[in-house]
């Protein structure tokens, strides 16, 4: 192995302003306990028993810590899915063909995926994104191109991109994020769509988190024991082939998709943007894991939206402290989890915005809670 | 302790279809089989990998035998919420006074209440009844009063409720239902309020479930160490002074509120009319035990919203064979776990109605998958 390297050329990270600056002026701090106080105690005073709405109410503390508000309000949810092929893909690390990433984007532009579905049901807005698949899609209608490449490389042979391609897509998510904050979207999350790509988000998975390839190898659309077996053979030699690299940037351009750096560089545009961010599964989360080594004040703007089927994900779920709202065995990707959890990101910051207190119902408090301070 | 007893009078439970027999006409069943395996074929051709959806698949299966359709739709999802006092209160069983549930009531009618905020974030109608609050609501508004009594009595002393009573409590909730099918709703859930209402759910669980007490007791709105031991005495002894009775009807009547005696009924009457139903939480799923040892067949048409952070919900739904579609950790009842699963409902729903096949779009399935029949 050759000696570990850096990045070859700059990257300016957007700026993330912690949580607890959000509030700050020059007391050091005092304003943002001052408001925390305030946001608690609007919490605990609706009219519920303390605690009764359990994550709901955690949900609600940090939405209303993101916008500063104790009437935090949901604005125009957007999903953005990137898509992007995969040189690994050639390697036989998945049951289904490369075409499929391409068939799926038309998918998408007909209204007829699951993520089209879900949005529609949960009145979301949902842009489609060409980070960069394996052909040309002619006609794309509402198809937002920002194609890197036409695929990655084979990272089995050779990194995935090349530092300039790297740079190119994260500012790429970046712009789109910048686009629905600027359409008035304060809440967002991103999907992905790309034939192998648990392949690459499991690669990313082992070096980010210094974890044996093992742990982070699932069945990804499918594989029987025999496809995981080939998968885990064919990623830990790929691992073998490039040298660990301090700096996460390198680690990106090594395995990562286009797809997948597109949605790193729009994490961290949502968080300097101040939105509430819905994390979807596996290799959303593998992106969120290289924004958070860039930056981790990222982690403070997300919403992790449900802990996907695939292998691997309650594990990265656990190693970035996260306590998904939903369970429900997914592990389809496109942004589907984050999708279904926008109602209840909805539903907390409505009743932090819209319930009554008990003072303003006139409804007694238990018999033996403190009274209030006016 | 005397001779068990059963009802005083007739009660003729609305007739249940079960599902197996939906789509039967006179073949024994060939119809109804050859209806699932559509249903399930139409749910694994859609473009995504087979089972990717996890629960949503199942859910997507049951509501598409409910609706014996292959697009299914979610109409008009309507919460009724009916509030009733107990005379178990006065023995100290909850740290809130009686009080409590005529002013939430009226926070109900206002729109302040925790129910009142999910169902507009989830556009879900919501009714409001009084099942027998304690004491009379002046200028009621939009308060559907279907009143049995001021309050049952207290069941650590006497029966509850009359035989007279249980059976005009569930005719009003079957009422209640038949109500809002009318106004076209086909997705139905039900919630309570009434001070000391775990108490009576308690003692239905542990008799129709025949579990010691000890498994059946939680905090309830949020009692302390002394307090639940305090609760559970109570409730044992009052097992203690009742027979119990193989008839679910006599238990319901001796334990149960007229809110949840019309929330029993209710269920009862949503399968009769084939609608989806949406169970809350640990007072919502006692009424639905009750329902069930009265007509096992109604939970074929029982979505299970959560898992409550009530003690005892999650054996109550363990023994009902149920797998919840959320768990948040909410204990507040009002309908609110099963106005949050609406949403769900209506993307499982949703996927299967709206999405494309491989076929029709054109998107190439895995090499090693079958090839579809035509």
């Amino acid at each position: 192995m050759s000696t570990a390297r850096t990045l070859s050329m700059p990257y300016k990270a957007p700026v993330i302003t912690p949580l607890h600056e959000a509030g700050i002026g020059d007391d050091g701090g005092a304003a943002d306990a001052g408001f925390c106080a305030r946001l608690q105690h609007a919490i605990d005073t609706k009219t519920k028993p303390v605690g009764s709405l359990g994550a709901l109410e955690t949900l609600a503390y940090q939405i209303g810590r993101i916008q500063q508000s104790l009437r935090p309000a949901i604005r125009r949810p957007a999903i953005i899915v990137f898509a992007g092929d995969h040189g690994i893909a050639a390697q036989g690390v998945s049951p289904f063909p490369q075409a499929v990433t391409v068939q799926m984007v038309m998918n998408f532009l007909a209204g007829g995926a699951a993520i089209n579905a879900f949005s529609r049901s949960a009145r979301v807005e949902l842009e489609v994104v060409d980070a960069g698949v394996a052909t040309e899609i002619e006609h794309p209608g509402n198809l937002v191109v920002r194609a890197v490449a036409r695929g990655t490389r084979d990272f089995s042979v050779e990194p995935a991109m090349t530092d300039e391609q790297l740079v190119q897509a994260l500012a790429s998510g970046a712009e789109r994020v910048d686009y629905q904050a600027a359409m008035g979207s304060n809440t967002i999350g991103f999907g992905e769509m790309g034939i192998a790509n648990t392949s690459a988000a499991a690669c990313l998975m082992s070096r980010l988190l210094d974890l044996p390839i093992d742990a982070c190898v699932g069945r990804g659309t499918g594989l029987d024991d025999a496809g995981v077996a080939h998968k885990r053979a064919v990623l830990a030699a790929a691992l073998e082939r490039h040298p660990a690299s301090p700096d996460p940037l390198v680690t990106l351009a090594t395995f990562g998709g286009f797809e997948i750096a597109m949605m790193t560089g729009a994490y961290l545009a949502a968080a300097h943007a101040r939105m509430t961010i819905l994390v979807d599964g596996f290799i959303a989360t593998a992106a969120l894991l290289a924004a958070s080594k860039i930056n981790a004040r990222v982690l403070d703007y997300c919403v992790f939206a449900h802990s996907s089927g695939e292998h691997g994900h309650q594990l990265m779920l656990e190693k970035l402290g996260a306590k998904p709202l939903l369970s429900l065995g997914l592990r389809l990707g496109e942004g589907t989890g984050a999708a279904l959890a926008v109602p209840l990101v909805r539903a907390a910051a409505s009743f932090l915005s819209e319930m009554a207190s008990f003072e303003s119902a006139g409804v007694s408090d238990r018999s033996d809670a403190p009274s209030d301070e006016h």
